[in-house]
């Protein structure tokens, strides 16, 4: 999970409840212990958290003489979150519980070009048929997670001119979903969430770790300290317009020459095989050729794979992530792409950063969009401040 | 200062004083209302902090009626920091007081090829020299920081095959001052701890900032939500050695070709002016020169800040900090590195990225090096659980 800033002494049902998101059932005497707080403070913090539901029983500790004392533990089905990931051709929505665990989900087919109405409609009407799906309703909600294939203003959830996104620009995506679900969202574009996500479940003991999504386009997400690293604008990870030096001749759609993505994604790939009379539209026409076998297919995910290479040992020797995870449509035309990458990687990049650098697939595959969504939402919304703000059990500061 | 670790709830001492760092005198009633903590705690706690120092008496507080009740604050004064700045060619060192404030410091010509026991046994001469004209001594230390000019790993304060330091490689820097000056060290690479000292004394709001050095070498130092991002192996922020697209026939002393640094650092431009019949051996002569109007050496400083704006346009989109603070020795060449340098960020960058971004000369100038090794260690020194390890005033847990 992020780290939230928690204040020195802080004594809020928000910052117990914080303690206790690691699942670990306690005693009232234990978690005193442990936080150095008063006895009778615990006692009413955890009162306040089970009158919300945050907390719950938890069975008995063995006692030493007398009535055994009661445990207690975080309840990670007290609220559900709504998480929905949109790419530029599909849109995947979930219902999760408060640890992040995927309780419904759908997918479909969806062209995010159709504009923000139509396609948070959709997500909207989906949200409401999984949440009667598994029993809940609209006071259930913790809040909403939601991934953009482009850039976004994390601060305030604005699309900033997003280049697949004809009508995205500068709409208020939160205010839009809040009117209409009663519940705060949370917008940032898909990279992010999926880095967000792929942390979350697989490489939670990875300080620094880098996501990079290969598909339509090339983007990236960087964990700094276990912590989403956004940038001053919400900016960082930018990786699909970096400059391959062997690329002067090729324009790119944001008008300069040699970026990354004119070269190497998914869509670059399948018009260069298209050129050579190969039936590949999409990103997915090249993973369905890589996998049939097709040599010019999958010598050239192997030659983009070497392309994000180049960038990417540059990325290393900047950022030195312990990790960094290959993800998107394109990962999965199998260990092609990997393997260019990593060829190229531990050539260019200093040794000391590769030393023990482990470049692997993602494992969540086409899930750590919506987990990372649902994390997203869920870290803001049990922040111990949030927590107080709800339950009304501010320290006294 | 670097956000330490602080557990929900703690009551220790180093807590308080971590809140009490911010320099506010204040009442022990204010303290408890701050923390939520127990009066009595708090008493015990200021109790212990008196007693060691760190905190001292800061007046009266007005009285609603009787005695009027007594203020606290931080005392900055209670110990010192011995600091180092070791460069290729010249060390500094620094006493500092607890608010990173300079007492007293001194500055040689000195060649780090001499090897580390020449060079450590020069530092911690200075070392007694400064702390007696202070009147301070060995029983005031809170620790050493040191920065030198190379790879350092963190965690074991050894250089790690550093191009121009021979004879340091793996050596113990950490254990050899301990030895002799009884204190713990703290040793990074010369630009993370600029980056800490250019931070902290001018950019502490700055959530992410990049510190870049001009010097005989290039590299920088990364700030991720306003903490060093040393990355994996502490290896981040290597700018050196990424690649220009126009230097393919230039070889780096590295083995690959293209570098940043075998293209743009004062040893490159020096090395082609000398070529060009000037009189410039070493970044230094290149400084004098483009001081003194020459028009070749103006003109290669301004087209080494381009060379490095083209690799700073991809730090940009990758990072996405809000402010990049040029220094080292050449950055004091004038106006036209920096020139350069804006030229391409701002026309290579994604707009996004660039648009509140701020691209300035260093103001701490030959100090940021010192008083960043002071701000580790002092950091490092005064985080909460190092404080109660010190002062035996943990929390039960």
């Amino acid at each position: 999970m992020e780290g939230p800033v928690i204040n020195v002494g802080d004594s809020g049902a928000g910052a117990l409840l914080h303690l206790m998101r690691d699942g670990q059932p306690r005693t009232r005497a234990e978690l005193a212990g442990l936080t150095g707080l008063a006895r009778s403070t615990i006692a009413q913090r955890i009162d306040t958290l089970l009158g919300a539901g945050f907390v719950g029983p938890a069975g008995e500790a063995t006692s030493t003489g007398g009535r055994p004392p009661a445990r207690f533990a975080f309840n990670p089905a007290a609220r559900v979150a709504l998480a929905a990931d949109i790419g530029a051709t599909h849109g995947r929505v979930a219902v999760t519980d408060l640890a992040g665990r995927v309780l419904a989900e759908h997918r479909d087919e969806l062209d995010v070009a159709l504009g923000p109405e139509t396609v948070l409609d959709w997500m909207i009407e989906r949200f409401h048929e999984l949440l009667a799906g598994v029993g809940r309703g609209q006071r259930d909600l913790i809040g909403i997670g939601v991934g953009l294939p482009g850039p976004v203003e994390h601060s305030s959830g604005r699309p900033v001119n997003p280049p697949i996104m004809p009508g995205w620009d500068n709409f208020d995506v939160q205010g839009y979903l809040r009117e209409r679900l009663g519940v705060a969202a949370l917008v940032d574009n898909d990279v992010n969430i999926m880095a967000l996500g792929e942390h979350f479940t697989q490489w939670p003991a990875a300080a620094h770790l880098m996501f990079v999504k290969v598909a339509t386009g090339i983007g990236s997400g960087l964990i700094s300290h276990g912590r989403l690293h956004r940038g001053a604008q919400g900016a960082a990870g930018d990786l699909g317009h970096l400059q391959l030096p062997h690329g002067a001749d090729i324009v790119c759609r944001c008008g300069n020459t040699g970026c990354l993505e004119a070269i190497a994604s998914g869509a670059a790939i399948a018009a260069r095989l298209t050129g050579q009379g190969l039936p590949a539209k999409s990103s997915r026409d090249v993973v369905t050729l890589a996998r049939g076998g097709s040599v010019e297919a999958l010598h050239a995910v192997r030659q983009a794979g070497r392309d994000i290479g180049e960038v990417l040992a540059a990325a290393v020797s900047l950022f030195n992530p312990s990790v960094i995870v290959i993800g998107g449509s394109l990962a999965r035309a199998g260990e092609h792409l990997i393997a260019g990458v990593r060829e190229v990687v531990y050539r260019r990049s200093l040794p000391l950063a590769t030393q023990d650098l482990r470049i692997v697939q993602s494992r969540t595959g086409d899930r750590a969009g919506v987990i990372g969504a649902a994390v997203m939402v869920i870290d803001h919304a049990l922040a111990p401040s949030q927590v107080d703000a709800m339950l009304g059990t501010q320290s006294a500061r």
